[in-house]
């Protein structure tokens, strides 16, 4: 018996494999420590084992922009995919235990030696607002090869986080990835993650945009740091000759999807008290690629990924604790 | 400047180092996997491994109940320390940061071989229950010469775990911290902990509840499965002639106050939205303790214990999110 065409996918994400460490400080905690609230930096492995020893008691999450929308994704009741490379230690063993158990496939293989599996120390303030400090270690080793091509040939849409351009081998990976799935037919879609990614990576993010994107997600800051405007009008514009579709987040003022044709207002889903940001957009965007990828209207993509983030933002760590498609009635 | 007068402590925890690894899952999870909802099994190593890759997505977070009450008794602004065995591994290192990140004093060394440091399987069902299985791991090798003299001499109140008649080589070092304390003239509690642990160890418990301890803390069904009763008025007289002080919980019926001369009913602090019981029991303890060490009157210490129970069960994981000191505005 062929299973090959049960196998299709709905979204196969490619990102960094990391597992969120996450506290709670006040605001002279990023102030005296040198954090810019709301942004990730990137911090070498002695840099984060001191900023660990700094924070206040913790949880361990996993997280990753790009594996966060794919557990989303399949949280929604979808068939989903990830690549991404972890170490084979014990932070590696719960990301892979976290992403498998929301039935996703991850078939990269895990690096035997080289740096620990990623962490990223998150900071949320009495705002509900993260801040993160993510070392990267054995992401630094995703390259073209750890591409499963069967898997990214067999998924509607290839999503991939902007976090991508940070480690070196990765941005070839990123290419080749998108490469396969328009070869296939497929559309490819990318989460620009974060204004300091976007400011790191400008004019690549720019051509990425402009010739490989289908689907665009950001929030505002992200969008007027890549097309250095602050119109939002400019930003319609200019999204209409770059993309097929965009969403631009808004945190509490909800999102604007940008098509072709028109812009379609979403209101922000009520959230009885928001706890932590951390995973709003990337909860956003699985919302909206389920809805995408089961026929959905756009205005129905975008409730569902207002729905999505505000289930992740009511609770501390960014992947669902409740299953989406419950909570949805999908 | 000798400081041995400033290091008197409130509160020493004697106990289990445990990391919880909490995930969530119908009824049917558990019926399925033969576990007994609300309370705690003992697994091996294979069960263990076992139930994890049967578990869903999952978070990690330092638990263990005497652990938990000092890190509540240092969330309200006393000093604290805690006694307990881990291995030096990455659980292990998560464990002491997440307990010395509260100030808390934690002297034990960790095993450099052996079984690992303990983790807690714990299934969340949607009634916010929590149903555990533990794997002891580094735990049994806590014993007798792991104890810190200085550091409980030094505390008001020694707190210990009914899990500690687990590990064999800690009910040892159980006997010893509770003859340390009362040769420093200081009190003993203690905390029950489960059902089944009361049935494996009840002419132990009752013993000790007759002549060690000072202040004990159980719920209901601890209580009347020691004392083979199910009657409160029975379980009220039988504490009278064993304890000083007894706090009996009762989920959403807040506690009761047994003392020597009077019974004291304290209300269930109004919850939101119950979300994760784990730890409701332990943080009771931590207000009650940290009230009673810092002088105030026991409907005062119920109340404390009201609050911080109901921080607890607000949030998935065993320790608070915010500072009790602050919460509790004292």
């Amino acid at each position: 018996m062929s299973t090959a065409q049960s196998a299709t996918l709905s979204v196969v994400g490619i990102g960094n494999a990391i597992v969120d460490v996450i506290g709670h400080a006040e605001d002279t905690f990023l102030e005296r420590h040198g954090m810019v609230k709301g942004t990730m930096a990137l911090v070498d492995e002695e840099r984060a084992d001191a900023i660990y020893r700094l924070m206040g008691p913790a949880i361990e999450s996993s997280g990753g922009s790009a594996a966060n929308t794919v557990a989303g994704v399949a949280s929604f009741g979808a068939k989903a995919g990830f690549i991404g490379k972890l170490r084979d230690d014990l932070l590696g063993t719960v990301f892979r235990h976290d992403i498998t158990a929301t039935g996703t496939l991850f078939p990269t293989a895990p690096a035997t030696d080289g740096p620990g599996t990623a962490r990223c120390l998150i900071v949320v303030t009495p705002d509900a607002q993260r801040t993160m400090n993510t070392y990267l270690g054995a992401c630094a080793n995703l390259g073209p090869a750890d591409l499963d091509r069967e898997l990214i040939e067999s998924a509607q849409i290839t999503h991939l986080e902007g976090y991508l351009y940070d480690p070196p081998l990765a941005q070839e990976a990123f290419r080749q990835a998108s490469e396969i799935a328009h070869g296939a037919g497929r559309k490819v879609s990318l989460s620009l993650s974060d204004v300091f990614c976007v400011q790191r990576h400008r004019e690549a993010f720019q051509r990425l945009v402009d010739h490989h994107v289908d689907v665009l997600f950001a929030n505002e800051l992200e969008i007027f740091e890549l097309f250095q405007t602050s119109r939002i009008e400019a930003v319609i514009d200019r999204l209409r000759v770059s993309t097929e579709l965009a969403a631009i987040t808004r945190s509490e003022r909800g999102s604007l999807i940008v098509a072709q044709n028109r812009v379609i207002e979403i209101a922000a889903e009520a959230v009885p008290r928001v706890v932590d940001t951390t995973g709003a957009g990337d909860l956003y965007a699985a919302g909206f690629l389920f809805g995408l990828t089961s026929g959905r209207s756009l205005p129905a993509c975008g409730r569902l990924g207002s729905l999505a983030a505000a289930e992740v933002i009511g609770h501390v760590g960014a992947r669902p604790e409740v299953a989406l498609h419950e909570l949805a009635g999908v």
